[in-house]
């Protein structure tokens, strides 16, 4: 009898495990999902988008066996909103995260992403996602618009920009080759509570990587969500002992390199743990270079003017996506945003985009799967609260301007009539079109007053304080 | 005895037929040369150095395949001094090729490539190596500076600038979308003969194909060499029917995509010949993009400035090397120059450079083979005769500079002090360090006066008519 008996849970034994087995296998079949965002990188910083000197080996590798757009971008040129657009797929004016008095959050602030917005996190983790997120949030950082109250099962970062929480009369200075962690009194946090202060930022990308890896590495039999928002290379610009001094462009380039070396070692963790082929890795960045600080800034490349303004450089990046065996290799120059990452993870992990809502992107997953075309060519550039621009195919229209960004010098010019360029064949902004163009004109002016007219007003979370 | 004198007669054909079989393979130890070069090519143009809608596939898989430089210089900024030094391996000073007066040849010019000049394709000739030159020759229409006066076999092309020869009162316009081709009466050579005029230029990339994979078919047994110098996508822009209207660029970005097509073709050519793994393609461009045709001109990216200026747009180019198991794959930011092709390919056929006279390029087959550095770093950048900048490392210095090139307000300014910029960290020439680098200048100013000393005067070649 007793042989027996261990016979009977022996087998009960054996098809308990083939159960949890069939459960793990059934849940492998849902996607993972890495999305790796830089800070104020140009769309001109990586080797494979042009960059000279600076050495970008892993990602040049990621977007000749996956997909290089060149034409994605950002959903703002500045920081706050743009990481709204990313995570919500709405463009941050439907949520009041983008303001024309303050422009992004600050460590005084008191406002964050309001509770009705629906976060790609949160999707996920009610799909049984496990959810991470790495690195820079800078939508609230009080309790209620940290990562882990909008759907991430865990955080660990900075929770506004790396230049924030600034020591009065240190005499730093961001463009200085070298800047000091004590002048920046930025705190890191692990969930909700501050576990450093001033964050350590010389060796911060390399723990935002081993985070990640930890997190890859526990979550390998679930599907998981990994956001890696690195703080950097926006200024000031720290790199670890093994990069400083390393890259030919000086300080910038031994951060982009640290950075680049970081998604190496993000694809070797996933090679390593078998789940290469069963996840979308995406790599771009949150608007484009800062030029206001020279050599510390980085560099659009061909594209004209750079972060805070509504020119190609403020919002055009790098756009790369991966997944070995799904993603046919390619140069896509269709239109693209990082609003169209969220109906596009719902598509590939089996959701529905909420129909309650207005989404401004589309799922791109025909384009990396099946290469078919976008299904729309639209993109709406904002200064803030108001519209600037539009793009419609290859025609981009400037209503607005604003010039000398982040200098005493800066200033708004109205364009009226507005100006008009063609992107394709002119990608630098040079020659103005508008002349010969009247139809085009009249034709945006329609595309212009449907959309604003979508917009509702919502409260600016960015002025409470 | 019949029997026997046929089995003699059999030997010997045998013997006869191993020693030709020998004498083959030993030939083909020699590796062949394939030299594409292109007009007017801007830094920025192929997809693989970061434009966002010219499709370059071709080039941009042996860039990958290969090596990609991305400090590679044209040994001038305009076209005859550009060709000279490429074929030469000296700087155009030293033959007369380059002139304050008139800055290339002209369809009434008396002069060329002087008698005392060694081109590289004269000693390949010597060697044994099939020699051809189809394409753009731009150093002398004369019967005595012809190709083949000059160590090529053959020449199939147009001797000089696709825009010369133009009818007058035409009313063309370069700039125009659909330039024509009666308004261009260039002649389009075979040898010594002219066989068209006007020269047909939409149908030209395609013929100068057609003759290169003739070339190389009828040359598979032999060692060769192949200097394909495309007359495009130089202004007027003509693109075959296939061609036109296809890219998202514009009519450039039809002719550049064009190009790209050909060096596909050749590469397919080479492989079905076998001759792949035995022959080092080379693709550069003479000399950064005519930026004052506006979108009939190129970009050259990131970089400052355009053809026939001293800023890196007007000399820095695209530099891919490609030979499959020799050239080790690697993006390349060494400092390197067209005129390093002569004493890289005495090298790689097995021959001396000769040491009757100054070269200043370097053999750079350590670098492509065997990641090594390149032994020089100077790069001398002349506006016609006069040394306007000189690169030393990362250090760019310029005495004098071109503005508004090409324009009625174009004048030289002359810079006391002179600029000086950081071009590792500062590629677009942005940040004049001078004020802070006086012994760097001072270091300049002695390789300026040791260059200088070394230019012995010459007759002028472009002033004779």
């Amino acid at each position: 009898m007793k042989m027996k008996l261990h016979a009977i849970l022996l087998s009960i034994f054996v098809l308990a495990g083939c159960a949890h087995e069939t459960a793990i296998k059934e849940q492998n079949e849902k996607p993972n999902v890495v999305i790796i965002f830089a800070d104020d990188l140009g769309y001109g910083d990586l080797g494979v988008y042009g960059h000279p000197t600076i050495r970008t080996p892993h990602l040049d590798k990621l977007a000749t066996e996956g997909q290089k757009w060149t034409n994605f971008y950002a959903s703002s040129s500045i920081c706050t909103p743009s990481r709204t657009g990313l995570l919500t797929g709405r463009l941050p004016i439907r949520s009041g995260m983008c303001s024309n008095e303050r422009g992004v959050l600050f460590p005084d602030s008191k406002g964050g992403i309001p509770e009705y917005e629906i976060l790609i996190s949160e999707l996920l983790k009610e799909q049984g996602y496990k959810t991470a997120c790495v690195g820079k949030w800078h939508l609230g950082h009080l309790p209620q618009y940290l990562p882990t109250s909008n759907g991430f099962d865990s955080y660990y970062g900075i929770p506004y920009s790396n230049d924030m929480d600034r020591i009065d009369g240190a005499g730093f200075n961001e463009t200085g080759p070298h800047p000091e962690v004590k002048y920046f009194n930025v705190p890191l946090m692990k969930d909700e509570e501050i576990i450093e202060r001033p964050a350590n930022q010389h060796t911060i990308v390399s723990r935002y990587t081993d985070e990640s890896i930890k997190f890859i590495k526990e979550n390998k039999d679930e599907p998981f969500f990994l956001y890696l928002a690195h703080s950097l290379p926006h200024v000031p610009l720290f790199a670890s002992e093994k990069f400083e001094g390393t890259s030919k462009r000086g300080l910038y380039g031994d951060v982009v390199e640290e950075i680049d070396w970081s998604v190496g070692q993000i694809i070797s963790a996933l090679k390593e743990n078998g789940l290469d082929k069963n996840t979308l890795v995406v790599f771009t960045s949150d608007n484009g270079p800062w030029l206001h600080f020279n050599e510390a800034g980085g560099s659009a490349g061909l594209l004209r003017e750079g972060k805070g303004t509504s020119y190609e450089g403020g919002m055009r990046e790098p756009g790369i996506f991966w997944w070995p065996e799904k993603v046919k290799p390619g140069v896509i120059s269709d239109v693209g945003s990082t609003l169209d990452l969220f109906p596009t993870i719902c598509k590939i992990t089996g959701m529905d985009v909420p129909t309650d809502r207005i989404y401004d992107g589309v799922d791109i997953s025909p384009v990396l799967f099946e290469e078919k075309a976008t299904q729309r060519d639209e993109i709406f550039y904002y200064d803030n609260e108001e519209l600037f621009a539009i793009r419609k195919g290859k025609w981009k229209i400037h209503y607005a301007t604003r010039e000398n960004a982040y200098s005493k010098q800066v200033k708004i010019v109205k364009h009226d009539p507005p100006l008009l360029y063609n992107l394709e064949v002119d990608p630098s902004e040079k020659y103005n079109l508008a002349a010969d163009n009247a139809e085009i004109i009249e034709k945006l002016s329609h595309i212009k007053d449907a959309h604003l007219s979508s917009v509702e007003p919502v409260e600016d979370q960015l002025v409470l304080r």
